[in-house]
């Protein structure tokens, strides 16, 4: 059970988040117009990893008119390797590196007469601060100054949820809904066969068990307890809107609450 | 006479700007911890044209012990240039640079329990927006939208101040202490004899002068009348800092007061 | 007539170029595979204002299996305005970047046994080049401090052409297949209706009237005299590959010899 | 004994190598001009961590002009870190980064009349490449298909060497004049007390037992064994010309020959 939703006195709700706006100037990347409709958080790139001025303001735009609640999508100042690479840090400059990407962010929400909701981290700054207890407390650190009432997302069940929460933040713990889990409650390694799960039929299944029951079936088919406040959807591989669509008409179908896990 | 600095009702008061922040990763630019002590006003670099986001979080550190108030400082996205080149630029452009150079900013100040008080441009696009309607029209958008309260720094006189005024915005009219005019009221052009003006005296001189009466001598010999809210002091120029002790402490022994522009 | 192909003595020959290796990091541009097997001469960006040292080699290596000559395609440092901004520029700068482009695309072709054969202009700077002397001697220079044998693909008939044949180097002057020219014999502007060919019945026609008797039609209905050396095949845009395809065929079936226009 | 020098049957002989053109744009690093009058060898930074096209024009042509050998000194991608900071990468991405770096300088040298004598490594990756295997081969793999007459620098006794000694390729050992080594023949990290030799006097001892006789006495006060082809300066502390100075007489003084590793 969660500080966010406590499923013995609410109906049970989730939040469904993707990444969006990481197109760079001429370069087009994701479907986000197909997938606007499906989701109820946006993580907008914010210029180091992907996204360019241009590309946000657009994309806080169109996550306003879907009413899908914003959040900044911070990463490593790493545009050949999309974010993807780790690099070493020394003391402050994640602190200082998110710090600058949630401004960047905030100045489209607020021309855009929005309030930025949230801050998950991007690739392999978000495996490094799940793993990294000074990567994780500089993040909570610029989180924290900037804006407490801002909610962190977090790989659910990491130390990186622990210790923003010890810390009095909110945190959206989250889970994915196309990936299969080890028993240990960590994602799957994506290069292990079946690690990435494609057929509709199991992908519904599995997103209806998580949300009402709290459970994942692990790879070596243990049940293992995931408190998921929001899923994550990919948006950057082609057809990745469809996944969105089966998953939101399976939790609507089910009568299960799809809404923005909200500020404070 | 000016809405910020009213010479009828008010004693005389002067701000002091200037930019600071423009080193980047382990390049020094500038003597920012020897200038803070002589001035009112910091325009901190934002990361395009120079600054990053280390240099930022420790700028606006310093500015916030010396009591001096922070703006940002954009530019093109030219660091190899260090935004004293033009680039052409597609409609829309240059107001999300802006916008998002303003939010990366007040980042910094709002972790650091500060509130941004102005934008002033940089190089390029500071002489850019001066002169072309578009560039200042969406610069006044970015600033309106992301805080209508933020002062704009403009120069004195220039078509750019009217337009930001129109708009509603505040604006410093802002003189510049060691340079000389042209009849018309512009800056003479730094290749031309006699451009800047390096004499302390000199620069004492014409300092008292401008702001007690709101005269300079233009280069061709003739009083032009230019109503000035802050002088702009250079950094990055080795002795930079001897220039603004000289300022400083001829408006201080001349009695008059001076402070930031501050916000609304 | 020009030094590359005299079409009274040879027969007829024309040489068909594309852009090429202009992705970046995770984002993919263009369809180099498809179009590699209708050209003889790929011009590989440099990783100023797209392409990166990874997909320059992959780029390179496309091409030497596919017998496709290899050429630099230096831009504007410019990834977010994708080289198509034009950047004011001190003196040296042009010359400058255009060295460092060239030497680095030539690493790849060296690596990968084959020999550069040419350098063509991207985006912006090609227009520049073409209009401003200073930029055109920068770049001749450039060329001819490398390698004197390389060839620069021009537009037909601009005073780059002429600039260029005057210093000594060869030079390969350019038409578009798919493009109309105004009655001065340059490009038609994108934005006029027209401009822009899509039909390939009309740009098959076109292609093999310029190519056997150096006439196009301009907008205006007159025939323009047209000495090219090389066709111009656009690569980003969507379905562009039928666009070469349709050209190659033509030519072919006319009996004209496609071919790369080689080194001295 | 190396096979670049075998002090059996030739005179003593040395060169002394120094990081060169690693300012950037408006920025200044580094006493190029003062420095390069006691060198052999200049490794120019090649746009990666440090230096621009323009900076690299000017290096190349100061090295020229003072009959100094010239190399590239590729590194990573990262000039907000200046090339310090460890950067994961991904098969053959270290090999393409090298080369490219490795064809841009060549471009000036080709440019200017001279040769390319040498590659070294900068900073992070220059350490990477002396402990990993995989980071050696790609970066000999790229050395050796550009231009397998190229010398690499690489740090003495290092795993590197012998993995491009093996490959065929041409090494120069090198040692750091101004540093204290640990009794496995390793760089004392810089944090360590005494790590960094500062007095004239000792520095000067210690290069000319190094030259003389192979060995320098560890931190432990042990004699260790260390073939140097190269002596390291380094160029990006003030004052540092004056090491350079100080190594250089005291060659010249002890009539040991200072001259360029050469190409094969």
């Amino acid at each position: 059970m969660t500080d966010v939703v406590d499923r013995r006195f609410e109906a049970v709700k989730i939040d469904v988040n993707c990444d969006m706006g990481e197109s760079f100037g001429i370069y087009r990347l994701g479907e986000d117009e197909k997938i606007i409709g499906y989701i109820t958080s946006a993580n907008i790139a914010c210029g180091f990893h992907g996204g360019d001025p241009a590309v946000m303001e657009k994309t806080v735009r169109l996550a306003g008119l879907h009413n899908v609640a914003v959040g900044a999508h911070p990463g490593y100042p790493d545009l050949i390797g999309f974010g993807r690479r780790n690099i070493e840090t020394f003391p402050g400059e994640i602190r200082n590196y998110v710090l600058y990407q949630i401004g960047a962010t905030a100045a489209f929400t607020r021309a855009a007469g929005l309030e930025l909701q949230h801050v998950k981290l991007h690739g392999a700054l978000y495996n490094h601060a799940a793993q990294n207890e000074r990567a994780a407390a500089e993040i909570i650190e610029a989180v924290k100054s900037y804006d407490p009432d801002l909610c962190i997302f977090a790989p659910a069940g990491s130390m990186f949820v622990a210790m923003a929460r010890a810390a009095g933040l909110r945190v959206a713990q989250e889970a994915f809904a196309d990936r299969a889990y080890t028993g240990d409650g960590r994602l799957a390694p994506r290069k292990l066969r079946g690690a990435v799960i494609h057929d509709p039929r199991k992908v519904r299944e599995r997103v209806l068990k998580l949300v009402k029951t709290g459970i994942v079936v692990s790879m070596e088919g243990d049940d293992i307890q995931l408190d998921a406040d929001s899923l994550c959807v990919h948006g950057d591989t082609p057809g990745a809107w469809e996944i969105a669509k089966t998953i939101k008409e399976a939790l609507d179908g089910a009568g299960i609450r799809v809404a923005a896990v909200g500020r404070r």
